[in-house]
């Protein structure tokens, strides 16, 4: 279901600044400084209303967070999450995916997280799905040696052109999973997105791959 | 369906040396001269029934097909059927998989097939999956440089752990299906067992990877 528009949304997160971090690009290489402690970093590209991310830090307070999102509307949820639970290990950026490399130096994210990206099925749309050669240049850049990407999504045809593309970029496939839910991985967090899809009883498809 | 021990499977295979070749390690080299042409050799690996090598080798005449098969109680009906088909470019061999390096040279083979090969699902059998490392070796060495497996299944477990075999072998996936009777995919030969299986409306998946 498509946001409605929401005109508040932007000085919302503006007046958040704990939470919502402003100019992230002045934090480069200094994150550690950001949470006060130097627990590794991961974040996720695509945040959305931030259940994910929220869920995952409650689960492991030794890990910090980061949600990346571009549009104001959606992650204006996930700032009202984190106002309520209040956790210190997690934080939200409102920007584009393609400023990854002006905000984090190489190495200092610890691992990517991509949940139910954006398919975009149409070929002449490939450069703009999450898991293109050139978004997984991005991801390199911030990750360290053999750093991971974790991937899951409903959808198959995103999946498939995944799996390739990570492939012919001479990732290592660690992980696959083509019924997340009927399989033997622990510690699952669901999206919001997730929860109601696999309610359906469609698989979830889920791989991890390492540079 | 265990197929009922049949005494006389292995003589009626030795009668039939034009379609099952006897000595096959003897031709290592020089199978184009078994073929009487030059045209790539393709070979199924866990051949069965023989419904798929005998379909490929009538959409493809200019290829040959070599299927191997260890149980002579199973492909005697491969037998049956090219006895039937009477085609030129398919050969049988009923020997084990490991013979491989003894029977082609290197290059020799064009392609290999994995088709619904036994997923040997607990941990202490991975060793007998016929895409453990171990037979990968076997494959890389008959094939050319680049040369790809073709593999399908309908079990998602030995999918899952194929797909990270292939990617840890530092094989890449050049193609990935996983709803093959409801992809784009052209040309799809059916295995007996995949006609059946897909019958019920559940998924075959297949991939392309190559060395």
């Amino acid at each position: 279901m498509r946001q409605r528009y929401k005109p508040w949304a932007k000085e919302k997160l503006q007046n958040n600044p704990y939470f919502c971090i402003q100019e992230p690009a002045k934090h480069k290489g200094a994150w550690s400084e950001v949470f006060g402690n130097d627990n590794p970093i991961h974040i996720e590209v695509g945040t959305g209303k931030g259940q994910f991310i929220n869920g995952m830090a409650q689960q492991n307070p030794d890990i910090n967070y980061i949600g990346i999102e571009l549009a104001d509307r959606v992650i204006v949820t996930a700032l009202d999450r984190l106002l309520e639970s209040n956790l210190p290990n997690v934080k939200l950026l409102n920007v584009n995916a393609m400023e990854l490399p002006d905000i984090f130096a190489e190495g200092e994210v610890s691992r990517v997280y991509l949940n139910f990206s954006d398919p975009w099925p149409k070929t002449r749309h490939e450069k703009r799905r999450l898991t293109y050669k050139t978004f997984l240049d991005l991801y390199k850049g911030i990750l360290p040696e053999h750093g991971e990407i974790h991937f899951k999504t409903d959808n198959r045809g995103l999946f498939e052109y995944s799996l390739v593309s990570f492939s012919h970029y001479g990732m290592k496939l660690n992980y696959v999973s083509l019924d997340l839910h009927n399989s033997d991985f622990e510690g699952n967090v669901m999206t919001e997105y997730e929860q109601k899809f696999s309610a359906k009883g469609n698989p979830i498809y889920r791989c991890e791959a390492a540079f």
